[in-house]
């Protein structure tokens, strides 16, 4: 998977703000999306997933770092490389491209998020599920 | 609660969009805010009562009628009046003003949501729980 | 246009809320989102339409009904069909159909928006310009 | 202003997500909304300030660290400080806390934004203004 998904995306009106350009904290919400395409595809299912009927793995630092702005309409590629970090958590690098500049120019930014796995019954770490392993393996 | 509960909210740049004004959408969420703090006002506590744990009351309708538009910064004075419409149903009429130009002023913008009662078990219809009873009367 | 264009969307778990579905008010920034594909889908540069460089289309009445919920990672067909409401406005009606079900199934949700045509210097109506006629034709 | 200027601000319904918590970019939405009240506590004007009428001041940095979740309901309280980093930039460090546990407990989450001046104009960097100086020393 990982050479061949990108996660494609049109920057919509409800990403922007009055100073014209996506507000900062939806640049975070794009690099989300990338993740849930990049389960999805994977072939995890979203809907229990993001429940988190027996695991969840809530996002505990995330980062994002912007070297240029993307307007309304600006076709932006998204690439991400999932790492396990320990038995209980994982993190994810995001890069983000405007379409067809890959490799070619400068990211428009990047991005962190790190996630720890809870068992939502006891709210106690647990380990990552056989799902989450073999989806971070086809990342990389 | 009626004539002194009104909802003052200072519009946020997260609110608006790159036209520079709110986008459409916020102003029902706006509205929704306002919903809220009544609830709360009225002694509903508001993490149980959107977790839907025992009864919900999603929205089957919403409506919203712009006059002016609004900034960010811009301080908003919104007030509701409930309604039941049946034994499962219930309205909410809301109305936009700038602050402190309440009843001298138009309106900013008018709103209505619709809520239907369902037992979160079964997903049925059900009968509007005391608490939501009592509120709509504080609302009037 | 019209039979063809067809926006199709994943439902994020940025449009959900704690009740586990998408959040009201989200509905309609999807109705939204398919406005813009199509207006990008005839040529219109985004960018500069939405930034109201000279003329603007401001929303001043919309109102979605819902007849299902949306959970994270459903599948969601919009179409939408825009009228010319007089030399100044337009509205456009959307009709949201879980994806491969359209026509078979009852729609998910109904949503109407209408715009009103300004000319950003002065504030003050104007007609609409030739490539939304164009587009609006496109849609029917 | 420092010690006193504390943003308090209920966690609303739409800032939430299907599993049930604040969406984690909301938690720097929150942040966002610390840093206008506190500009607009110093008499800064959001409106014009926001829309970078002259120098605008976009964000290059964000990060944010969650130790506990937030609901629906939950009430918190977010203080900040901002430091100024060369002639051209700025950064705002943030501490969420649940409102009254300030100091006596652990913080909900810790986030930082870092920012660059710009004119707006020729998109070059430029020198702080002086009413953004006056504000960093409010906050100290």
């Amino acid at each position: 998977m990982n050479q061949a998904f990108i996660y494609d995306r049109t920057i919509n009106f409800r990403d922007t703000d009055a100073a014209g350009v996506v507000y900062f904290a939806n640049g975070l919400a794009l690099c989300h999306e990338a993740y849930e395409a990049s389960l999805a595809a994977s072939g995890i299912n979203l809907k229990s997933f993001f429940r988190g009927e027996a695991i969840a793995s809530p996002i505990t630092h995330a980062s994002i770092d912007f070297f240029k702005p993307m307007f309304c309409g600006d076709r932006v590629a998204i690439s991400l490389t999932a790492t396990q970090l320990s038995a209980e958590s994982f993190q994810i690098e995001y890069q983000l491209y405007f379409n067809g500049e890959e490799e070619r120019q400068k990211a428009i930014a990047k991005a962190l998020t790190k996630h720890t796995c809870i068992d939502t019954s006891t709210r106690k770490r647990c380990n990552l599920s056989e799902e989450l392993l073999q989806w971070i393996k086809l990342t990389q």
